[in-house]
């Protein structure tokens, strides 16, 4: 399957990714789109000229400025519209003449990427962080003291530990994050002043599509319907802060959050799934998931940017998780918490085994004691120290997976944030 | 100043207090109002009808179905339909045609409150709440392991201590609450079921109102500009559940958060105004605040149903907390996170120094090894005993205000909810 819209080898948005996000243009505000090769198509624009009104669903949800209304409307709708812009944008089109033929809509439609600026795609309701990667929690001494064997504290294994996060400060990818300043401790005596050690986490999170109700458990079973997609996700860190609080992250993670502009729907990463670790052990009943495969392998490269320079810093994958998305989403509601419509749960950093896979600073750097040494890659190779992260340091996620024997690639775009000095 | 409106004596609804909530009544869905007396003031029908329009304000605002919007505009806007509803309400009321003396606006615009339905008066965008009260603290032994003088652990005394709560399980006063499942442990081994030590926790809020921008702190001078108002607020808590998370608090108290259906707006409370407890000591320059009387001394009742009797449980005072609202906006601002118009930030538990004031089951029975107990008031004593609340009790938070000389109240309405069985 492929498009007649021109999808180069290394895009990320091939015909069999069609992720949905929230763009403008210089004479044209926020609105839904779809990305495909090197444009988005504008689905807004499709929606008014009644290009899905037959497919049976509130059509006016395309035509709103973020994607929360149309991502409630659940798995059954989006996989109609899904095939539907499918169908336009195939190479053997039955629909040609409403796109591939018509230049007038073509020209109107398809607008170059290059062109336009992407917003936040959902009104983040609350935004639940998770700490379930096995090896994140290794590495960040989690463990249960005096143990040598891989033996973490309770209740790392029972259930998805999670903190809520902030949602105010989730931003979207390309939003230039300000070094925070807050409080730390020097001797033990609280110092004010502004972050030493600030850090990226390499994250990987769902998108609620369909909410649940006041009081209502979600069965683990049918959880996956609630997912609409998957971003890339940062959730930036001040580790000096961090370990100056009481009751959970506060001001060390809500002063920013980035997430890629691109949502990847649910349907589009089903070739990716694979257990989770340690997928065998005994759980409760509302934890135990009939579907094996119930995570995914997603490789997400985080790069960093100084000077004219690109250095390569970790090869992540979200495979390391020991609960799956429906199994965070059993949890999180069992007590009848409600999820609503653009709510987002990550799964914390997405740590491997090996020292290039780990998914922040803090790790890669032992706490900061073990400066981390990251090269450029090609030709001149180029090579830089960090322990933290430094003014004008520009931290970029992307992940490419490839489908159909690599011919076609699905991707989220970049997550990516620079960091400004402090004020 | 007294109102044309009958106010009786133990109303919570005097000329002087003129909170904001939504209602709706059986022909007309949710809507602004403000309650005098026995009566909610229709204020959408005197916006329409062009009541406000010589204010220089969006007028649209108090047309919504919830008050973000019109909280946003500021302290000005507010100060200034404070003053047209009151010119409205009172006895020598130099707008008489408007709504005293017409007949047919009256039974139009001033609704029995028997008579309706209250909802949530906000989108709750982020909940935040803190840990500030110096009994509960105590009470709670976040101490200096091994020390006998009030010496908390770091950094309690240095920064106003919080945690990210869950926006989308906060409903308003008389909602139900299903007591939640979830994990705890019994000698080690992780358990999935019943909550078995359900607690409330008597708490009290600021509204924000005007919110603030991504990556700008709010100095904390210029913070009590950000607060539209304030509300009772019960954080349920499922102590079991509580003990066994590990990143701060999620699922013991995500399953619902109630607050009082009134706003009481920040003018409200000029007259309740004292210094935090240990005001005088020294902070960083950021949470150095001006105004001395930057705290309230704020009564609130909790009291608890049982079968058809009604018991005392506890007195309560907001004045016991180290850190004012705006210190506390100051620091959860300081490295960028902006707040938005909704957004609640509670003081975390209220309680004072006797047994009698403590705020939560959790100090009221010592961790639940010396039941408490409760009694009825009147001639006829009845008495109970309780560890943690059971199937049936209904938990209710009030507070009444007396101004000029006592003949007037202020306060919130009910914070109420019963406990529910488990599904």
């Amino acid at each position: 399957m492929a498009s007649w819209v021109h999808v180069s080898d290394d895009s990320d948005f091939s015909l069999q990714n069609l992720p949905y996000g929230v763009f403008s243009t210089a004479d044209s505000g926020p609105r839904i789109g779809v990305a495909i090769g090197q444009y988005v198509l504008d689905v807004k624009a499709l929606a008014q000229d009644q290009v899905f009104d037959d497919l049976d669903f509130n059509v006016e949800t395309l035509q709103e400025a973020t994607l929360n209304a149309y991502a409630s409307l659940g798995r059954n709708v989006h996989s109609k519209v899904r095939r539907r812009l499918q169908q336009l944008l195939d190479d053997n089109t039955q629909l040609a003449d409403v796109l591939r033929d018509s230049q007038r809509r073509r020209e109107r439609c398809l607008i170059p990427l290059a062109s336009v600026t992407m917003h936040l795609p959902v009104v983040v309701g609350d935004f639940t962080d998770f700490f379930i990667g096995i090896h994140h929690a290794n590495n960040v001494k989690f463990l249960k003291p005096g143990s040598d064997i891989v033996q973490l504290v309770p209740p790392f294994w029972d259930q998805p530990t999670a903190y809520h996060g902030r949602s105010s400060s989730v931003v979207v990818s390309g939003t230039p994050v300000r070094r925070p300043k807050g409080q730390y401790r020097v001797d033990g005596r609280a110092v004010s002043g502004i972050c030493e050690k600030l850090d990226f986490e390499v994250e990987f999170a769902a998108v609620i599509g369909k909410g649940s109700q006041f009081g209502d458990a979600i069965d683990v079973d049918n959880a996956e319907d609630h997912i609409f997609g998957f971003v890339l996700l940062n959730d930036w860190s001040a580790r000096d802060f961090q370990k100056n609080e009481g009751t959970g992250p506060f001001t060390c993670k809500n002063f920013a959050t980035s997430i890629s502009p691109w949502i990847v729907p649910f349907e589009a990463l089903e070739p990716f799934r694979v257990p989770p670790t340690e997928a065998g052990r005994t759980l409760p009943d509302y934890l135990t998931q009939k579907e094996i495969n119930s995570a995914y392998e997603i490789p997400i490269r985080a790069t960093l940017e100084a000077g004219s320079e690109r250095y390569h810093m970790a090869e992540c994958n979200t495979k390391f998780v020991i609960f799956s998305f429906a199994q965070m989403i059993a949890h999180h509601t069992r007590g009848g918490c409600p999820l609503r419509s653009g709510d987002l749960l990550a799964t914390g950093t997405n740590s491997g085994p090996t020292r290039q896979e780990q998914g922040c600073l803090l790790e890669l750097t032992r706490y900061g004691t073990d400066p981390y040494e990251i090269s450029t890659k090609g030709a001149t190779e180029s090579k830089i120290r960090r322990t933290f992260l430094e003014d004008g340091d520009v931290v970029e996620f992307s992940s490419q997976l490839r489908v159909n024997g690599g011919l076609k690639n699905i991707g989220f775009g970049v997550c990516r944030g620079e960091i400004l000095p402090a004020n």
